[in-house]
């Protein structure tokens, strides 16, 4: 059997042992239990109202899905017209993705806030199992999405490694399309919802009506509930499929252009592939560390889970490089040590950054503390410091991401980088798990608030959130890492397949397009935040107009009339999609037909390099101001209630659409940007006559 | 007589032309009367509060210029060693500049208050004259320098076209590093200043003590007058100094490299200078045509000055070009009406991004009157809306810069482009004639109100005011457009002299360098941020200090101990300005000589590209918060003393340091990097072996 076929064998082996893991899982589940029949009651509104926005969602994308396969399929010549073929997979992956992640999260969640009741140990288990269901779905889809179109290739082209470079992979590159365009909608979407809900029920309900957060008569809490799970499960998941996704395909065409034997690039293109299947066995390990013992807090329970998963994924990258790679020693450029080194150096650069999004985002840590003290003189200076400490914070990251790419380019080439982008994502199931586990303790929160559980319980679902805030700040830090580093990976595949030679940073057409790319990251953010502001101000309106109009609802004797809020989230948050949306689709089409595959070329750089930074700015300084706002609350400077507090409040309102909307989708505007240019590369080509 | 020599003839005529015309105006404006004993006694604090700062700030960057002139006299080899001196001349003319400008405006200040007893048209006069002469002084030392430095280039080493590009542009470069040093120092020194004193005065004057704006109880209301001199004035002059100086040497160094014959490209090579001529006899027949006539507005007379000076300005260029370059016909690559071109499409881009700058930041415009409704919501929406304003104000002035870098490059190559970019500071005269008229009538207006003088002259004032208000967003979109092409030009006169073939976008270095440019903005207005919040704190203990030693102050039986102020704002100033300085200085040499000529090259076009983006960001969003204030101060919204007002004040405080200090530096850290990488090119050149 030939390499390219036992590949795929272990892919299979791959993908259903992670889909067959998030099958067992969501079965149990959905066995554990739910009694309080408020509990179920509310939980099944913020259910109903995550798959009503999905539904909605995905019908409102399923004509922009078939319009850009159309043009996939006319635009294109040849073979190359499947692409649009793995423009709907991967469309249809994510989407799938999201799909599963929401089911799991929305039915973990009530069953969260029920296992609390038995105390940290249990509440934890249902949280992170639910996490752990998203991770596995996006890693297993993943490998399915490769499996089912890899094995078409081979069975309609052949398994040389000259198929693969001219055929197979220009077409594969669809796949990750389809997964960037839903991650895009996802996220800017998600984005809009979430805050818009999350600051309509802050700015009436709790500073209006004086009701506390999560309290059940206010009308716009479920929809904030719906929000969480929409923007931080759907959304986060969709970003990272995309990530995904994007560096095993940058790496397996940056693969092809190595020298040496046919035999040994095969090795080398479906190298990634192997590395992602053992990413999976070691995140699957890592999952299954994740347990507290008494005494222990949970932070030192997922972080067992992702650093053990870390460290056997280093193993496994060794052995896999020195097995697979080693006995080619002589017939390449790259040998197998430098190949490993780089997936170690990606895994450490991950690690490296999200440790410093905690220290300028975390409680308690000298720029947040400096921030605390400045919502002391007023909501001006926490804004100003805020931001300072936002801009700083976007250096140290950058500095890593450089030194990741200067070494890993020192160690196998533009290869190397692609392996980094790899080898920070190699254990993305335990990592995502980590992350989705978050919303599911928030929701659970919530929803022990809503149904009047006792104190007792709401302490233990605070405690697991707390955690939950950390872990996301890390995340973010992991997605912007990876999304530069997938950025330039498709950048480099882009100009290999369109066909340029040497593109002049001196060229006028080349710093125009880096201008251009720099400011696109900003026109993006300003058109997201606009439609929060605008999402937020429709939802207050309606939250009023319930009060007004039912005052029986902050006496309890009416039921507010939540579904009318998750409409209006809705319904904002697919209208607020829609342009950025286009944008991002059509500025590569724009400027590489109009101003040619060099200006495109300076674009990409421009966005990539300005929207990482803007993009680290965004969420530091947005985590930052939300936890000096919960240490205040929690008793640093002048407590809950005073004038500090007050100003945290502020500093955390504009943090909200930083960190939550515009920032991370800035992720996805750049990764879906190189990957657009890379599919249209073929087209430009053919156009520009190169 | 050669070419060369009597360039230089016109380059004295134009020289003593604009020195004499400001020697002549400012005996005019000490010759003014000024008669009230009390505005005579504060307007002395505040010229002696403008004088001391700017001795002290001279004093600390003595050391700086010596150690700079050193490693340039020592590192360089041969003739190059001259740049040390060139580098001094640049540093003292700008520094000389400053001085003239800011003593001419600490006088013509209090002139302004006393002839607004006689109305506004004697005012508008005495406060746009004491502008001409800031404005006469920049460019005449400018023209003066070159002078001094070619008329030794040409005894020394000769006047061939050969000895003008080996010998004498490269050490004329250094006349360029000073200037943009001292610029530095002198825009991040006085942004930090005069929002220090700005903040203070307000805080505790205005909200704790409740005493009006520019009250002569309030401490640091001195300071506060003494900072818009200091910022405005000074800062100002030296960022458009720089730009001026670089975009001349740029476009000389660029003029070499065009193909032709060696008389053609000698004339290419002067060519800018007789153009810089050109254009101050332009700006100063500009300046005699600001008039106001009866019923009129003084922003129509301000506007007849500059747009009347750029159309004598174009004639001029038309024909220059036409006299000078139209004989070589077939000579060369380009030709005259290219030239010609070129030079109009860079005053067309600087007038539009001065016209966009005004629509996203004047008063009663749409985003403004966004803003000022999202003030009616409070703090956090007054924040996220100016913020997506200032983030999406930036896309049409880049879609404009873009333009007019590709089409003048499309007519005459790089040369194009610096052609284009001197075209924009052509009538720099005028232009800075008109930013420096509003810091002096807002000056006039706040001695007005400290020397109690009736409500009428405060009226007129006002208006002087409200106009310098617009007249500085155009400005700041001049300097920004400006600052954006000449670091573009310096950047390629940096790779032809750094003797790098082609810089190619996909090397590792050079994405690394643009990562690295592309956060640098972001870490320099951190620390200018926190040197304004660190300098405001220590300015409002100061206040509240004399208020509560000297109880007296307030009842008006104690004076307030204004110097103490001044003095705080100045240490802190000095004490801020360093580390961005020296951050700015030594990054282009470590990742010159670390990273290589490649890695630069990206950092450049890195920091250009972000830089532009981020300056138009902050300095548009800090310019329509300001104008949403006033705005609501003039009745909108729910007037004065309003929730919708606090707001405002809230966005205004943060829009401060955005537009004011570190805005305005970027324009300077982007091309001091650019210049200082030019000056070291030969170094590396030397040092890698090229």
């Amino acid at each position: 059997m030939d390499t390219f076929s036992w590949t795929l064998l272990i892919v299979a082996g791959g993908s259903f042992l992670a889909l067959g893991y998030a099958a067992i899982k969501t079965k149990w589940i959905f066995g554990q239990p739910v009694e309080n029949p408020k509990l179920v009651k509310i939980g099944g509104y913020v259910a109903d109202g995550a798959m009503a926005f999905l539904t909605r969602e995905y019908k409102v994308l399923i004509p922009f899905v078939l319009i850009v396969a159309a043009f996939l399929a006319i635009a294109n010549q040849g073979s190359l017209r499947y692409q649009s073929v793995a423009f709907v997979v991967g469309a249809m992956a994510s989407a799938l993705a999201g799909f599963i992640g929401m089911k799991v999260a929305t039915a973990a969640n009530t069953r969260t806030t029920h296992a609390a009741q038995g105390g940290l140990i249990p509440a934890l288990k249902v949280a992170f199992t639910g996490g752990s269901v998203m991770g596995m779905s996006v890693v297993g889809l993943s490998m399915l999405g490769f499996l089912v179109l890899l094995f078409l290739g081979r069975l309609f082209f052949g398994s040389s490694v000259g198929v693969l470079a001219d055929q197979i992979l220009p077409i594969v590159t669809g796949f990750s399309l389809g997964a960037s365009s839903m991650a895009l909608f996802a996220r800017v979407g998600g984005g809009i919802f979430t805050k818009a809900a999350d600051v309509g029920a802050d700015l009436v309900g709790k500073v209006e009506a004086g009701i506390p957060e999560d309290d059940h008569r206010n009308p716009a809490t479920i929809a904030d509930n719906v929000g969480d799970n929409v923007g931080d499960v759907a959304g986060m998941g969709a970003d990272l499929f995309e990530s995904y996704v994007g560096s095993i395909i940058g790496a397996m065409v940056l693969g092809v252009s190595i020298a040496g034997s046919d035999a040994y690039r095969l090795k080398l293109v479906v190298f990634p592939l192997l590395l992602a299947v053992a990413g999976i066995v070691a995140a699957m390990i890592g999952v299954g560390l994740v347990r507290v013992k008494e005494r222990q807090s949970p932070q030192a329970a997922l972080n067992k889970g992702t650093f053990g998963a870390a460290g056997i994924a280093a193993v496994f990258s060794f052995l896999l490089s020195y097995f697979f790679l080693g006995g080619g020693a002589g017939e390449a450029a790259v040998g197998w040590l430098n190949v490993f080194f780089a997936s170690v150096l990606g895994m450490v650069a991950g690690t490296l950054i999200g440790m410093i999004t905690e220290y300028y985002t975390g409680t308690d840590t000298k720029p947040v503390n400096k921030i605390v003290k400045a919502c002391e003189t007023g909501p001006a200076t926490t804004l100003i410091t805020g931001m300072g400490v936002g801009m700083v914070s976007a250096f140290p990251p950058i500095v890593i991401i450089v030194a990741a790419i200067l070494s890993s380019e020192a160690l196998a080439g533009l290869y190397g980088i692609a392996i980094a982008a790899l080898g920070m994502l190699m254990t993305l199931g335990v990592q995502l798990a980590v992350d989705a586990y978050g919303p599911i303790a928030d929701n659970a929160g919530g929803l022990a608030e809503m149904s009047e559980f006792p104190p007792a319980v709401r302490e233990i679902t605070d405690e697991l959130d707390a955690v939950g805030n950390t872990t996301a700040a890390i995340g973010k830090g992991f997605a912007i890492g990876s999304a530069a580093l997938t950025a330039i990976i498709l950048f480099s595949a882009y100009r290999q397949q369109v066909g340029v030679g040497t593109i002049d940073l001196m060229n006028a057409k080349v710093i125009s397009g880096v201008l251009l790319g720099a400011v696109l990251p900003y026109l993006f953010s300003s058109m997201a935040m606009n439609a929060v502001g605008e999402a937020a101000f429709a939802m207050i309106k309606e939250v009023r107009r319930q009060f007004r109009e039912k005052p029986g609802i902050l006496k309890e004797t009416e039921e507010p009339d939540y579904k009318k809020c998750v409409d209006i989230s809705t319904a904002s948050a697919l209208k607020g999609m829609v342009v950025p949306g286009v944008v991002a689709v059509l500025t590569p089409v724009l400027v590489g037909f109009i101003g040619g595959p060099e200006m495109l070329a300076g674009t990409l750089i421009g966005v990539t390099a300005s929207g990482v930074v803007l993009a680290i700015f965004m969420s530091n300084a947005g985590g930052a101001w939300d936890n000096a706002k919960k240490m205040i609350e929690c008793g640093a400077s002048q407590g809950k209630g005073s004038e500090a507090h007050k100003a945290a409040v502020v500093g955390d309102t504009v943090g909200d659409p930083f960190k939550d909307t515009a920032g991370p989708s800035l992720n996805i505007l750049l990764k879906l940007m190189a990957i657009i240019s890379l599919v249209i590369a073929p087209m430009l080509k053919n156009y520009w006559g190169l």
